[in-house]
């Protein structure tokens, strides 16, 4: 055996994330390693919390990324949140829902499902249903930003159905923070996670989480333990809590949380309301190419995520073809269809550091050229110049 | 708010890790992210359970890093090895048993605690009762090298005992891997989990696993579904798996992932055998320098980790004024002491990239100062010539 170091290739990341990271979230972090409870590491703990309330629109003292992947952060608000016997209403509207109800269910609480149609948004009236027929419901919980559809619901309002029912809720906002309106305390939203590897285009692995009061109350007053010990934040408050004594929980990883820290001083120094316009702006001119070409979008307008595009394979196309060809020949990669879409829809991320004029112009070039070589039903040509009436 | 770019100083790591990362591993970690199903990236997954087979020295094809830090490699364990009502015999020397203690317990699992000194290894022959005297037992675990304390336990022959009981063995090998003599197959081990941040000299964050066949039996015949989503081996396997299609479960840590790769090339490079040997022979300098002095081992010899010194704090003297001055004058991190240990002694690690001769006299020369300056009854002006002479 004789491994050689990893040198890969550059691409350009237009899937469902991760996305194109800025150069200088990843030259953070190759800055040099510090211990996890040194102080100058820990001082930069509070500006992460400070960065993250930011970004999420919130007060809340307990905001803070968890040390894995957004998966980490749905079950640490689950199994935080959940306990044995707990009725959790979940709205259903694509994969991660899904996934949600495993969460519930492994923590012994039980899901009830609301299901929505897969590319449309979260119909509020089936919730408002649910509740009414499951009084002794205590938690909702749902996605903001679908992954796997593209489509994005009302999160305001469900958040205040599920309060009117005395439940709380729980929100999925991994492809939503930083990409679109998202106002964590203005909503009341109760606990929410989300991904690094999104809009804010830092490297996949962290999760930032956040807690309002009613959810902390829950936590602290739980019956049972918490079942896993690295999700506790019983315990992990202790580390990432407002004390000036930080308490050792685990090792965190501190190069990994270089990168969200620059990735969200970068995320300041724009502006979240200019980072919110500039996502709907590219998505705008993107659509407008993906349109003139004859393409369609799964979600209807009014519906659809800015930052993640869904649009139907046209027929007669290998969609597995057409991806490789647009990575092989133009280093450009865009998402599949995932669960029940799989095979069926291409998922085009403008998302984060992604989101700029060069992507969309490249990837209706691309389009353009590698569908008119697999001879699909398209218009040849005329992409890239209307998005470029929007840019 | 107006949060500036964070600029670590530049620390030396000897305490209980994480440790100093080589420039290379920092260095791979900026590399360009990939999507998490790319092909050129499952490439790099293959060399990565290639590279991670041969610091376990095993064939288990369930190797791979979890995608979080050593505690959550702990728990996948196991939750993913105990089901409710599963009898644990975990033998404790230190703060690590403890928190297995933790996960047997949410896991629903009972466990049988059995008690030796801290600071000394794992008696086999309370095992072997404590299995006599619990013939329903199931999993017998321990900690290979306390982290908490310094000492080195014989793997290889409690895990002989947990199999006369026909019990499997889980081993915490967070601190051993890559620093000390540890062979997974030829020990018969079931399930064991390190971490990246010690011997390995990759940044925190990731939890390199592997389990036997008899462990993945277990897994694959449970009666009950694994607690954690994010942890069940059962999904996992089908990202990390031996499969040529790689199915979606997670958002991998691609960067992270690069420096884990790079760390592993290292050792490749340097040969396992070699870098036990390195941090014996400086472990060996670095005590008859600490010696010299008169300073005291806390863990006597033959039980003692190469990679983890734990020294009596001598009397009169504030430990933590100690490890300040170390850190300010000297850029130079020593660990204090963990649970029952915290205020009497310290904790010097000489692990991966940090064990080296530069380090042993750097440590020896700053405490030289520093334990002077504070007036500590320590000979002054030996403890480097003592050292040299084994380097």
């Amino acid at each position: 055996m004789n491994i050689k170091s990893f040198h890969p290739p550059q691409r350009v990341l237009m899937g469902p994330g991760p996305s194109d990271v800025s150069p200088r979230v990843l030259e953070a972090m190759s800055r040099p390693t510090l211990g996890h409870l040194d102080p100058v590491f820990v001082s930069m703990m509070d500006e992460m919390k400070a960065l993250l309330k930011y970004a999420f629109r919130t007060e809340n003292e307990l905001t803070m990324p968890v040390s894995a992947p957004g998966s980490a952060g749905m079950e640490t608000c689950f199994v935080n949140l959940v306990e044995p016997g707990d009725k959790v209403v979940i709205c259903q509207n694509g994969v991660f829902a899904g996934r949600m109800k495993e969460n519930v269910e492994r923590a012994g609480g039980v899901a009830v499902m609301v299901q929505d149609e897969w590319g449309r948004a979260i119909d509020p009236q089936k919730l408002e249903d649910a509740l009414k027929a499951n009084p002794d419901a205590k938690i909702v919980a749902f996605v903001h930003a679908e992954t796997s559809t593209g489509a994005q619901s009302d999160a305001k309002t469900l958040v205040g159905i599920a309060h009117k029912h005395n439940c709380l809720a729980i929100v999925d906002a991994v492809t939503s923070l930083g990409g679109s309106r998202l106002l964590v305390d203005e909503w009341k939203i109760d606990a929410i996670y989300s991904g690094t590897q999104k809009c804010i285009s830092c490297t996949p692995g962290l999760s930032p989480v956040s807690f309002s009061n009613d959810a902390l109350e829950k936590i602290k007053n739980r019956k049972t333990r918490v079942q896993s010990w690295f999700l506790d934040l019983n315990l992990v408050m202790g580390y990432w809590g407002g004390t000036t004594k930080r308490a050792y929980h685990h090792t965190a990883p501190i190069n990994a949380l270089y990168g969200l820290h620059e990735a969200l001083v970068i995320l300041q120094e724009e502006g979240l309301e200019n980072s919110w316009a500039r996502h709907q702006k590219n998505h705008l001119a993107l659509r407008a190419g993906l349109e003139a070409m004859g393409l369609s979008f799964v979600v209807p307008e009014g519906e659809r995520l800015p930052q993640l595009n869904a649009i139907s394979v046209p027929e007669g196309v290998d969609e597995a073809q057409v991806r490789a060809l647009l990575l092989s020949d133009y280093g450009l990669e865009i998402g599949a269809g995932l669960g029940a879409m799989a095979g069926k829809v291409w998922r085009i991320g403008l998302m984060g550091h992604a989101s700029n004029p060069k992507n969309v112009r490249l990837c209706l070039a691309a389009l353009d050229d590698v569908l008119g070589r697999l001879k699909a039903p398209v218009q040849r040509g005329v992409a890239v110049a209307a998005a470029n009436a929007h840019l």
